[in-house]
């Protein structure tokens, strides 16, 4: 894995991928896959939905940190096997042969079958809509990995591949930080 | 455009798409591009990122009402044209070809042309962190549209489309919520 400018990270979330989220206890490593997700801004801050339904929630707010890792199309088969059954019961890194990787900032473990890993922060939880916020502080991506297309939860049971590409930098340019 | 149930309205933001936002801001419609939205749960209640920067955020404040929406992938250049002007200076509505249809339950108008219409109002704006909260009342869906595939920003100018569909529906059933 390469590491990435950290201007880039917003480019990760901003398509709405299907995420896993690691997060370290103090004890062991745990994984919860999140879909609900969005970019606050430019500058690797985001915003995650979760709560106490999920059992990473207790370790993201005592040790303020995770990763942010994004599979791609080839393990659907994971992430929702990831997110369907509980950190509380099972070992998920194991069940899943899942590959641990120390991060650099953070206890949480960075991901090695993911294309990315983004090293977060937890900067703020705002309780009444469920919402933690994050700042990104390392990227981390995999650039010899042949699979890059993210999924998209639709949030029925089913999902969606990324498919075509359209390229409109020129258009967009005005709205474009630098260096993008 | 029929109606939809207000339970399914997570289902068109949780696979994070680009949509479209509209106002009213007392004297006229405006539209804004959005590419950060994220789903708060399954009882149609959504975050988006905005703020001053965009001409419709005086709207959204004061009138606490907007529509998200849904363009889909032959709708790219709106979106991205759009999102790339002010209705500072100009009818997004007339520059855009864009069709107002009146909505049932907010002033800001559905949006003919789009795959889906949510109706929301805004519960709760966020300061901090550039995040409005809002609640959808109404949904709106144009079933006899042929193309369905959303749009996703990557945000350096790029754009992917809705690629392949998987259903894990049975792997998911336990984490549902009843009626999908």
């Amino acid at each position: 894995m390469d590491t990435l400018p950290l201007s880039k990270a917003f480019t990760l979330i901003e398509p709405g991928p299907v995420v896993l989220v690691t997060t370290h206890d103090g004890q062991r490593d745990n994984v919860m896959t999140i879909t609900w997700t969005m970019a606050l801004g430019f500058s690797a801050s985001f915003a995650i939905t979760t709560g106490p339904w999920n059992h990473s929630y207790a370790a993201l707010q005592k040790t303020k940190e995770c990763v942010i890792a994004l599979p791609t199309v080839d393990m659907l088969d994971i992430a929702v096997g990831v997110g369907t059954c509980s950190g509380r019961e099972v070992d998920k890194f194991e069940k899943f042969g899942l590959t641990h990787v120390q991060a650099r900032h953070v206890r949480a473990p960075l991901i090695e079958q993911c294309l990315a890993n983004i090293e977060c922060q937890v900067t703020d939880i705002i309780e009444a809509h469920n919402i933690v916020v994050l700042q990104g502080v390392a990227v981390w991506f995999d650039s010899d990995r042949k699979e890059k297309r993210l999924l998209h939860a639709i949030g029925d049971g089913t999902f969606v591949a990324d498919g075509r590409k359209f390229d409109r930098k020129k258009m967009m340019r005005s709205k474009l930080p630098n260096g993008l």
